[in-house]
């Protein structure tokens, strides 16, 4: 063959054994080589993926994938395989690299007035697995109920009932979660959003956190605290974090999250870990940890909160040229606001079916709320919670104008 | 203070947003900047991290970190950050990326002869996920008794239990699972490692493969296959998987695994799934999918192959020559060899201990049994599971000689 083509017999000989290896030839001492009978792969039968038939997504829980820091990123991963110790592609500590547990006991601290060492950090892959492992080792440890706040984000009953916990509606108004209310519930543990409530945007009243810092230490009960989108404030100096968990603003598609946890905590939760072992990428970890450690990410935050400040002000000058009548309510804040509709003229579900037929993906903060009668939505009224990060970049205006429009046709 | 340095007004006010962002600084409307209060962080009380303080880690479980291919990688990543689409970077399809689960289709289907589509494929964040997925979703279906080999990995039984599952012992012998035994056992479920027994290292017989295949088609029975290392065959043609999951060759510290599901419980894992929800990076799926289709990947079996295949070589001379009363059993594959001790002479815990004196990590066969009296142990006698993967690079002919010459000792 190599004097058929006119080439080395050492590339006959590679391109052979790369044959082989991929399973194309079979080889056998002896025997002459044959082409192995590989199964004819079926047709690829896969969902069909992508962007939604819909024109505008307005819907929340999303980031703009446009404003990923590609550059920084691919920098900070090449900079981590040339320079990273053959012990970083080994498994690794199960609460994360420290690098990066490190990097983010310094940020969380400036950033988030969270006091934490890289020791109680734990780096977990997104919000759903780090409140996982929290449910998880609260049921571990002999919890059986924990209070969620009603509304709040669908997925979250759904993950404490799967890791056995009864999951108890904590009610919430316009300064956030009842915690008036906590006591009489007989829970072990209180997962809250206290910076900014999802979805209704509030933020927790001074008294209330204060409450319920006393709560838990007087009967030794669990808080846990979604601080989803602490970062992201564009009205004032950010509200310290009682724990910091997973923020919002980590692009999605990292999938790197962190925990941080009181030192009593600490083993049990290593330990529920272990056996879920599903911790992000060591070499995503480092890269990650070098962009705090130079100031990009802080650089990122500040542009990510520009970039959805000038979207949320957009969206209240638009709804307040085309439909004076709707309240945005909530903080200047994430990337999300609740605008209320006028109860007596709007149903809420009517309101996200005529949009879809112009071409608008909305969500109304009913699908947020839990309880048979959904009596919680009834008493919050119609409202839809508005995502403005999702839609990219340059889209992102006519999204808004088409909500605009739709919703001074409803008027 | 642009005046003071000599530099531009703009700077100044870069460098002021960049530490109001940071957290250093704090400015209010119409008062003057401040520093910010910042909390001094603890002193990091970080646990020892880094190697064993034994000089040779001769225990399984583990590969060779310097044989990572960083270049292939990092080109991989910068092209997916130069090309990929927007949306890559949003979240993605619990069952990971389109572009990975086709790429390891064709893969899979000439490199283990497993037929499977993209569509019933699902990326997970390694061995442990995969399986706590597949032993949460049979436990949701009704799922109750499960039959695991024994030995077998310590961690598998553990996972299995953390899932709600009740463990049931598979006894092994020199042709593997003792099939014969799975009907009385009254399961679910059966987890194997057909293609090379852990820790044992023996192939399943050709009849008993058949025999399982026929209990779960008549009983309706799920077998669960870990495919650990069936690309690491030396000796001849591998042995087609039953099911792929999760090989062993793929650096852990990229936490990338795969699931090949039955098309009836596709729908199922996956909503199990999405309340773990502990997915790779999307960019680092697309990296790896990038690999597949260019060949790098096979390219690196093919290297692995031939690196670990050299190493067993050196281990089973080095025995011949220096411990010659001692068998190494097993198919010439994968990571780890098992080496018998004569039972007459050696206590197993007692080769264990000795050797940790002489700086070597060992790991005995015991620690992969269950049963209260090990039965098991037993009757497979003293054996080692040796794991010559581990030891990086030019250290593992050190590690190899130093364990000729300690087996020599207690002879």
């Amino acid at each position: 063959l190599a004097r058929d083509l006119a080439i080395g017999r050492g590339s006959v000989v590679d391109a052979y054994a790369q044959l082989v290896c991929e399973g194309w030839l079979i080889t056998r001492q002896g025997a002459p080589t044959r082409v192995a009978a590989v199964p004819i792969p079926e047709p690829m039968a896969t969902r069909p993926q992508g962007p939604l038939p819909l024109r505008h997504d307005l819907r929340p829980g999303h980031v703009d994938p446009a404003s990923f820091p590609r550059r920084d990123w691919a920098s900070a991963v090449r900079q981590v395989l040339t320079d990273a110790p053959d012990e970083a592609l080994d498994y690794a500590d199960p609460r994360g690299r420290v690098e990066l547990r490190n990097a983010l006991a310094g940020y969380l601290g400036r950033a988030r007035g969270v006091r934490c060492s890289a020791d109680v950090l734990m780096v977990c892959t997104g919000a759903a697995h780090g409140m996982g492992l929290a449910f998880r080792n609260l049921a571990a440890a002999g919890g059986r109920r924990i209070a969620v706040e009603n509304p709040s984000s669908p997925r979250l009953p759904q993950i404490a009932a799967a890791a056995g916990l009864q999951v108890v509606s904590l009610p919430c108004d316009e300064h956030g979660a009842r915690i008036d209310e906590v006591p009489r519930l007989g829970v072990d543990a209180v997962m809250v959003t206290p910076a900014h409530q999802y979805p209704l945007g509030v933020t927790l009243a001074p008294e209330r956190r204060t409450a319920l810092v006393r709560w838990a230490r007087s009967t030794g009960a669990v808080v846990i605290e979604d601080d989803y989108d602490g970062e992201l404030r564009y009205d004032r100096q950010s509200v310290g974090a009682l724990q910091a968990l997973d923020p919002e603003h980590v692009p999605p598609a990292l999938r790197i999250g962190w925990l941080a946890l009181p030192p009593t905590l600490r083993d049990a939760v290593i330990t529920t870990s272990e056996l879920i072992n599903a911790a992000p990428s060591s070499l995503e970890q480092l890269a990650f940890a070098r962009l705090i450690e130079r100031g990009l990410f802080d650089r990122h935050i500040r542009r990510m909160r520009g970039l959805y400040r000038a979207r949320r002000d957009l969206l209240v000058a638009t709804l307040a040229r085309h439909a004076p009548e709707l309240r945005v309510t909530g903080i200047s804040a994430g990337g999300h606001a609740l605008v209320r509709l006028p109860a007596a003229k709007h149903s809420e579900a009517d309101v996200v079916t005529g949009a879809a037929e112009h071409g608008i993906a909305l969500t109304g903060v009913a699908n947020y709320c839990r309880g048979h009668d959904h009596e919680a939505a009834a008493q919050l009224g119609p409202a839809l919670v508005i995502g403005y990060a999702t839609p990219v970049g340059h889209s992102h205006r006519a999204a808004i104008t088409a909500l605009g429009h739709y919703l001074a046709s409803t008027a």
